[in-house]
């Protein structure tokens, strides 16, 4: 079996950035976030108005680079592409990344135009294109990147996205998750390769084991459904469609020159392929982490606790609406209250309700109580930091005491956290800050993923549900 | 005229914190709220086993004190109540707040009638109740609260929860956005006072412009809606429901032994008054910003900027779903662009889309152009802090050039402002965190409401133009 074309061309010995330039712009910016994720590989900035560019000796054209080029990132304006592409013909670049935008996302005809004589030049020279108007390929384990500040570690999500703004999005959001990346692609117009050998790529890659995408039109919708079927099979893939309405459709043909079809036959697709819509990307994040941190949940009875008062009632209701069954309290829980001594063993019921502190019910032995009870298929658990009130409290002391309070970290069935981190000007307190993300880290390393309120948490776990039975 | 029931008992001359105690607990946590606020009045701690409580002197009961009592915070267990009242109604005393739990919402027999008897004894004897089984008061100009860290700035918005934990939450979100309260109460069970007095109060309080409600069950429905339609005139009023489904019902009988009735009934006559639902406090907060920050928006029509790629994408479907009319970008607006010599003049949009960066097509001037364009009703803008690249950058500077660039502080229509501050790890860099609460506090002096995201943007917007459009 020979390998993917978008496997051989992912892992080059070299990267030239035409383009590059010293004055901070883009061009210079993607010659930096290579050095700075620590790519292996020899890096060659390309552009005649300078000798030198990042540290790095510059070159006037490809060609007299001396040594290889597999890859090349292009950030020239659209007309100065085809010769460029010829070059790369003449030098045996493997891949172009086309960063160059202006083509037939433009609407105009010239453009287009221009387009498909790049894609023919390329095709006839055995050259891929990655692009044109995409930020192209974010792949830490190779050290390539094309923003700074992404994370260098790696992981098992696979990105593809038609945007290259919502890549960087969704790495930043899912950083706060702690989800990694295998690789993230941006595509834009998706002349060459299209989203369905982005998703063919990430359903073979062993590296990979949740499939994020962002897409705003299919190339070609009967290939694609197919492999969404066998690859969602195997590996869950999350799909936000950008361009669902009127305007965003009108967005997505000036955005990637796509053509968005209808929502309806969308929507029914999908879920038939047994893949998972997500509405934005804070959404995909969402379910990524669900996919990631739990097992499979088998059912949407829940039991809730750590809330107190209207947020209990609130959280209830919200379960409810998002398809979820937050069942009476069982009665061996009640009963075993009720043989502790509990006074309110006959008052607390699921969601349970924290407001009344009494020292022998604690939320932990609650959560324990409800893990242990066969009625509950999962768990939802509030959590906020502990509070800090400053001077010269032992802050390990304080976390130690938090997570034993909370007991989490050997509960067996699938839970998920809401962590209301705001409020108290938290946030801004440096102290608070570290107490709290120290916190998360613990929870993450215990396989707990974290959400921000109870509807996000609700429904991914309701989302998740439906993913498992359909699959069963 | 004479006063409203409530006015005559907001502005105690002294307070009486019955239960307090030195211990940390809440009987304390009521004595330093009121100290930290700076009430004005005299505190007297009530507990017989200390002599002096958070540096004042202590007393054993309500009676013993020497001065005049006219309010009094009751935290003592439920059974020792009734004697409680006695010693208040031999004292004078105007109201109590019983912040007392374990009445009714227990759904015991024994405890209901315990509350039954606390309200004749109370009845008969000239005292008022707030309460039981609540967190009572929070007045900023008084000096009163419950909670430590409250904000000692009132404002325009008044709060009616059922639930004392909501208080805080809203409290807190809500000074995230530059609300301030005029007063904020929680009733709890609404065993003498309820839902209808305090709707009541607020609708004739000078010092609140907009009302916000936290309700669990209604005492008198038909009161209610009347009072909601005459309030609702005049004063927007926004209204979270608890007890919406199955198990949030139950978990209203067990938190303020309220009866929650059919939700669609509700949700009818909610809308039918001329009131605004919400989900959940944050689109509660949501709306109120929306509400005291802009003028009435008039129509669904807006214009969206500041975005780029995938977001500008997603950004049209969202507001799309949410109700509101994304237009094409006007032909003056495409026109001027031309005029300008922009070179992207027929291919940006509506929204506006600024991953294309040419030196003359810039965020504020689309605003700007937007703001003047008679075919938008209304305007969203996205907008993140600026990058902060550390060492000796001049701040102020960086600040400056900031808002220079978004141009928004002088924008004629309503306008919304989606603040992204997450990711690259700002939350936790404390310079950055203050570059970005400047400039947040820099919109919000400039009436510019501040949203987390697109989707809880659009939806205030589409509920704010369905109040205006129904009041009209």
């Amino acid at each position: 079996m020979s390998a993917h074309p978008l496997e051989e061309i992912l892992h080059p010995r070299s990267i030239a950035v035409v383009g590059a330039s010293n004055s901070g712009g883009r061009g210079g910016g993607f010659v930096a976030p290579l050095q700075e994720l620590g790519f292996k590989g020899d890096i060659y900035p390309v552009n005649p108005k300078y000798s030198e560019i990042m540290g790095l000796k510059a070159y006037a054209r490809v060609r007299d680079i001396p040594g290889v080029v597999d890859y090349v990132i292009s950030s020239i304006p659209a007309p100065q592409v085809p010769a460029m592409i010829d070059d790369c013909v003449q030098k045996g670049v493997k891949v172009v990344h086309l960063f160059t935008a202006r083509f037939s996302e433009t609407g105009r005809k010239d453009a287009a135009e221009l387009e498909q004589d790049i894609l023919r030049r390329a095709k006839s020279g055995g050259v891929r294109i990655i692009g044109p108007n995409c930020m192209g390929l974010y792949y830490p384990r190779e050290g390539i990147s094309f923003n700074n500040g992404m994370p260098k570690e790696s992981g098992p999500v696979g990105l593809a996205s038609q945007s290259g703004q919502a890549v960087g999005e969704i790495v930043f959001l899912a950083d706060e998750k702690g989800l990694r990346f295998s690789k993230a692609i941006s595509y834009g117009n998706a002349l060459d390769f299209n989203e369905c050998d982005y998703l063919e790529y990430f359903a073979q890659d062993p590296d990979t084991e949740i499939i994020m995408m962002y897409i705003e039109g299919v190339r070609d919708g009967s290939r694609f459904f197919d492999l969404l079927r066998s690859t969602a099979a195997t590996k869950p893939v999350i799909i936000v469609k950008g361009g669902r309405g009127t305007s965003g459709t009108r967005a997505t043909a000036s955005h990637t020159a796509s053509l968005a079809g209808s929502m309806q036959v969308w929507e029914t697709m999908v879920n038939q392929a047994g893949a998972v819509s997500a509405r934005d990307l804070e959404e995909l994040v969402d379910l990524a982490t669900g996919f990631y941190y739990l097992p499979p949940i088998k059912g949407p009875r829940v039991g809730v606790a750590g809330g107190s008062g209207g947020s209990s009632v609130l959280a209830a209701d919200i379960c409810e609406e998002a398809g979820l069954d937050v069942i009476p309290l069982p009665v061996e829980i009640r009963e075993k209250l009720k043989a502790n001594g509990s006074p309110i063993w006959d008052w607390v019921g699921n969601p349970a309700d924290f407001s009344i502190g009494y020292d022998d019910f604690n939320v932990g032995g609650m959560i324990q109580m409800m893990d242990e009870n066969e009625n509950f298929d999962f768990l939802i658990l509030f959590m906020s930091g502990p509070w800090f009130r400053g001077g010269d409290m032992n802050i390990n002391k304080l976390i130690e005491e938090h997570m034993k309070r909370f007991n989490v970290e050997d509960i067996k069935k699938p839970l998920l956290v809401v962590f209301q981190e705001r409020g108290r000007g938290n946030n801004t307190d440096p102290v608070m800050q570290n107490i709290v993300n120290e916190i998360k880290k613990r929870l993450m390393d215990a396989n707990i993923p974290l959400f921000s309120n109870i509807g996000r948490a609700a429904s991914t776990a309701n989302k998740l549900i439906e993913y498992y039975q359909k699959k069963k």
